[in-house]
């Protein structure tokens, strides 16, 4: 491999093969296919309607005890943590792991719960920095007690906003899973880090955020703590994520005054793709250190959002190479010009 | 891990992880989740309406060279393949791999080629067995070929049928994506039937093809060399499978009279899923072994087909591990039922 100064990277051909340094995976970035930036902007998400009087969100703390709550000034729940009413884990005292033949299973032991902002009609994006804050103190507070729990291994913490990304309810939620194991996925993905810090002495995210900060053509926007940018290799156009600027591995360790840092470069990024891609349907998550005891200190936690501007197909779903359409480089350019 | 009679089975709890032999992934079936087979069949797929005489695969030949072209008995073609027009995979004399910062990336050198079946109305779940032999002949002939190129280490075959499962022109049509390099992900599913080959002195897939075939739960239809059946660990409700009952690995090496009973059960799986579920859209993908010349004989070439019954979302993308709603064996017994 030749080092290439970086200016060459406009002169590219229809498409890259780009690799992503965590995971190892390779994605496709092709822009040959003729899509640009503005081609997602006319994309009309479908928006599933339900009165107020109907939303189970709205009506929920009537019958459903919160598990965690927090009031506004005015006394009234300004954010809620409840059960989640069909539950893809549910509290269990063991797992009771089986075999079948040669197959074998257990049981879904764990945690499943909808983070509810109040406002029926106001997603994420347009909430103040404030209310994202106190979303992010949700967040925080749940996962510190939920990590406690004996069987908790991971805790994934996500948003889907819109149909097309899978929210089956319109009022603006976010949920956390608390599961027993770490997917063989993930658990390369964290590897990965672990890797790179064991070969090159350096978390491998720190090392990407010390390019992109100088690079600067994939990023979108930094406040003092953190960075919102567009990764090398997306996997998605558009695809953002959101770093702490200093190594941490755990979330649920970050400080009072980071908080609200955070909830600024959050708003930032959900504002610019609500204005800049036509209010589209997304997912983001968290990525963090998992919760089983063991250390993960060479890990380095983020927010990834994925716009729904596209949809796997069979390669994607056959290959694991996923195919995005717009370089990363022109998604950050196009973002960063939006005004939030 | 204790042993459990399988009737054991039907005594499931709200949810169960279960875990994938080959790629070591664990799945969730969430039946707690309550959705019965038959809610997927209310689901009305989004239709794309364009008229023959716009269509650019009815109106294709006029300026495209095919690479293959089977006749019919009028001496019209039948079945044809050609460049795709948007590539996402380009002819290259090399991957001019490069490192850009602390990043590496190449050209996404290869071939990405259009399998098109005559009539613009027929879906392949509609046309007859002789007319799905012939897709499967130009599949394999066109594999050979391109198995044979230099720079081409996998080729993946898969067709997306309607607008949610990425389809973007109408008239049906599968694509050939031959690729420089094997996916991690991808691997790591072939390894593990290498690593089980290594174990347990075995393939992994006759391993369960001989217990599915006994247990007879998720089994959805058999002739002489092909079964046809939902897997034990279903990424998403109603995924069905298709594989020769011997062990192959090299689905390229298909004899011709197998070609005619891999034809039936194809036209048999696709056929319950568009009578089953209304149509749905879906995606299918070969998986075969790798062209990449090093040994495989341990791998089990099939079929997988995904009808697009859910949206992976924020869960499924952060970690990995997919929510299923309908249990394998329901499925099963729904889809068999189906008259094709």
């Amino acid at each position: 491999m030749e080092p290439e100064d970086k200016k060459e990277i406009s002169k590219r051909p229809a498409s890259e093969l780009r690799f992503d340094l965590v995971s190892k995976d390779w994605v496709v970035i092709a822009t040959g296919r003729g899509r640009r930036p503005n081609d997602f902007v006319k994309q009309e998400r479908v928006k599933i309607e339900v009165p107020v009087g109907e939303c189970p969100f709205c009506n929920l703390t009537k019958q459903t005890l919160p598990v965690l709550e927090y009031k506004n000034e005015q006394g009234e729940w300004s954010v809620v943590i409840v059960p989640n009413k069909f539950p893809a884990f549910s509290p269990s005292h063991g797992l009771h792991e089986r075999a079948v033949g040669p197959y074998s299973l257990m049981d879904g032991a764990g945690y499943h719960e909808v983070v509810i902002t109040r406002d029926h009609n106001k997603s994420l994006a347009e909430l103040s920095v404030e209310q994202i804050h106190r979303v992010i103190d949700a967040y925080q507070e749940r996962y510190l007690e939920l990590a406690n729990e004996k069987l908790v291994n991971y805790i994934s913490i996500f948003h889907n906003h819109g149909k097309e990304a899978g929210a089956s309810v319109a009022h603006p939620h976010s949920q956390i899973i608390a599961i027993p194991l770490i997917d063989p996925d993930l658990h390369r993905s964290i590897n990965g880090s672990r890797l790179f810090f064991e070969n090159q002495g350096k978390c491998v995210h720190c090392q990407m955020l010390e390019w992109d900060l100088e690079d600067k053509q994939r990023i979108i926007y930094e406040n003092k703590e953190f960075v919102v940018l567009v990764p090398f290799a997306s996997r998605v156009a558009f695809e953002t994520r959101i770093y702490p600027k200093e190594h941490h591995a755990y979330f649920e360790r970050v400080k009072e005054q980071s908080k609200r840092q955070l909830a600024e470069a959050l708003k930032v990024a959900l504002s610019k793709i609500f204005k800049g891609l036509n209010d589209p349907a997304y997912n983001f998550f968290l990525h963090t250190a998992p919760s089983d005891g063991k250390d993960y200190s060479h890990y380095h936690w983020h927010f990834e959002i994925l716009p729904k501007t596209s949809i796997w197909a069979g390669f994607e779903l056959g290959t694991g190479i996923e195919i995005s359409t717009v370089a990363p480089e022109e998604a950050a350019k196009y973002l960063r010009e939006i005004k939030n």
